[in-house]
């Protein structure tokens, strides 16, 4: 059973607070068919991720789309809420229920205010300060302490991915930084400050996905397939002498289903809301040693000509987060590398790429959901 | 490709503030695993059909019943939420992705307040007075007046659930009710009265499904297959010359996937939050022809004894309505109905059943999410 992304389509990500979840995601969707080459009548199901899209609005894009009378299934698993769409698509074609569908991940975050996470998701840890940028901070501290590196290097994250992001017209910072820029933004949670932690920005991303290799009548389509998948729930972080599980469960479980190990990816698109995440999540998915993953990005494996660029697109940091729509957007980025469509940007000679995404309650134990998908072109 | 329920759990629906969502829900799955003699381990995957139950509901339920590392899909089409979650489930199942999962329904209501529903969801249609008692009202006053039927034929809707649910100890509403007391009851918005409106209460609900008939070690799970599925988008309520139309397509699909036609169901599970809506939805399953369902309730063809049994469990009317939890309830019942385990609720010899629930922005058009699932002894 094959499974082959047909089309994909996104918005551009940046704070956009007059564009509603519904037109940012009819957006994406429209523009992932136009890509493939479908026509609305085509599309046998739609699967929506967003966090704080609301009751049904699948349904809404559904019909900014003009689609009605199809499977329209919303799906929430935080950050992951697209990726976790994706895989559901996947089941949906893979069991026959429908030839093709378009999975849409969106989400609004800045018409509703700076409160929103306060108002809607804080709890006891957050009151205590245990927010994300505390909790990836305490992360980062034991990294550098373990690994014996330095917060200049950990600002090469940033570095990187801003330089990826200023050749990304979909990316809401596109301007290069330097470490110095980055080490002398506001100090947010030490060590990471400003320009170690991604925005919050509006947006969505989409892709059409078939168990047909094109769309018939549009020989233009070029499919990648989805050669492998893996999702599970677990911990998002690592403990003390542990590593972020979900993340290697997962993608142990997608290298399986695809046949292929870590040094098989030519491009990579991870889950990096702060620097250290990157770091973490590139050695869980085996492209570095445990605690090696800095002096690889040092020596420059992660970079467009590295051994697995990971992060082309600006990842996170650049191209912003709007929490539901990231997932997708990284198939999008995954899909125009692998087809040599990604301008100056391009991973050279790209054949193999990974998506990793991950969300849920990260101060919680087994409270996050991870997705990471396997294309080939 | 066969997909089988396993077993089957709940909680009792009432109004129970000081149980949580994740307590909720973990009370109603650990019920359905036991049922089927599955030990934690065995189960695949979860999913997890709610509304208002939050950021990663699904992951706080695993976490409850002691289950990580797998994945947990949460799913939101409003009333529809855990029809759609059983659907999805079943795409897993059948494309080999999971051998058994478990589907979880949950709402908490009562603990938030009467000022839920208008806080979260109250648009503009609303506003003006189209709340759903309102435009539920205006369906029935135009289907009496079609049909020729009087408010005292509307009201025996509501007799014969209340008279189911006085035999259902799982149920919020435990006594019958007489015409006249349907008929006297308050009026909430002409000719419904509230005996006639379903009550909102919290509770959970859990369906273990497989592609295996047992879960191996337990010879005494007995599997019941699920032979048929649908799932559209569309309009939930009729327009003027139409039907609900969501019901008559997911129907007409669920009947094909199955092999069997409505003259085959001997027992139904319907949405019915209002007695009107029971009407309407046998109609466009082919229950009773277009404006013959009234006659049909009247001649005892909707009774336990019936042509079909329709909601036995008390439906919503009686048993409750916690939005998300409805759909896997309604499993709860058509499983039990086919084991011959309903006790003084027991339709005679019942061998298929059929489950019906839709969700959705009911006042905007082509908003809805239906399912329907048909069960096989």
């Amino acid at each position: 059973m094959s499974v082959y992304a047909l089309g994909v389509g996104m918005t551009r990500f940046t704070q956009q607070p007059d564009r509603s979840p519904q037109m940012l995601g009819a957006a994406a969707g429209a523009a992932a068919m136009a890509d493939a080459g479908l026509r609305r009548e085509q599309v046998g199901a739609l699967f929506c991720g967003s966090v704080f899209g609301g009751i049904g609005i699948g349904q809404l894009i559904a019909r900014e789309l003009g689609m009605s009378r199809l499977p329209v299934v919303n799906l929430e698993n935080a950050c992951a809420s697209s990726g976790v769409a994706l895989r559901n698509a996947i089941a949906w074609v893979a069991s026959g229920g429908v030839e093709t569908a378009l999975v849409i991940g969106v989400e609004q975050l800045t018409a509703r205010g700076p409160g929103l996470v306060k108002s809607d998701s804080q709890g006891p840890s957050e009151q205590l300060g245990l927010t994300l940028p505390g909790l990836y901070a305490m992360h980062a501290q034991r990294y550098l302490a373990e690994s014996g590196g330095a917060v200049e290097d950990l600002a090469l994250v940033a570095v990187k991915n801003r330089g990826n992001g200023a050749m990304n017209p979909d990316a809401h910072f596109q301007a290069a930084v330097t470490v110095e820029q980055v080490l002398e933004s506001p100090m947010i949670a030490t060590p990471l400050t400003r320009l170690q932690c991604c925005p919050s920005v509006d947006g969505a991303a989409a892709v059409a996905i078939s168990s047909a290799r094109s769309a018939g009548d549009s020989p233009a389509a070029r499919g990648i397939a989805i050669t492998g998948w893996g999702m599970v729930s677990g911990n998002a972080l690592d403990v003390p002498g542990s590593e972020p599980e979900a993340t290697r469960l997962a993608g142990d479980l997608a290298y399986e289903v695809a046949g292929v190990g870590p040094d098989d990816i030519d491009v990579a698109e991870l889950h990096e809301p702060f620097t250290i995440a990157e770091l973490e999540h590139c050695e869980s998915l085996g492209f570095a040693a445990r605690g090696e993953a800095l002096n690889r990005l040092r020596e420059g494996s992660f970079a467009l000509d590295g051994n697995v660029a990971v992060n082309p697109s600006g990842g996170l940091l650049s191209r912003g987060h709007p929490l539901g729509a990231s997932g997708a957007a990284q198939i999008v980025e995954i899909v125009r590398q692998l087809r040599g469509d990604a301008a100056d940007r391009q991973v050279p000679g790209a054949r193999i790429g990974l998506a990793h995404i991950m969300g849920g309650n990260i101060t919680e134990i087994d409270s996050s959901a991870c997705t990471v998908h396997v294309l080939c072109a």
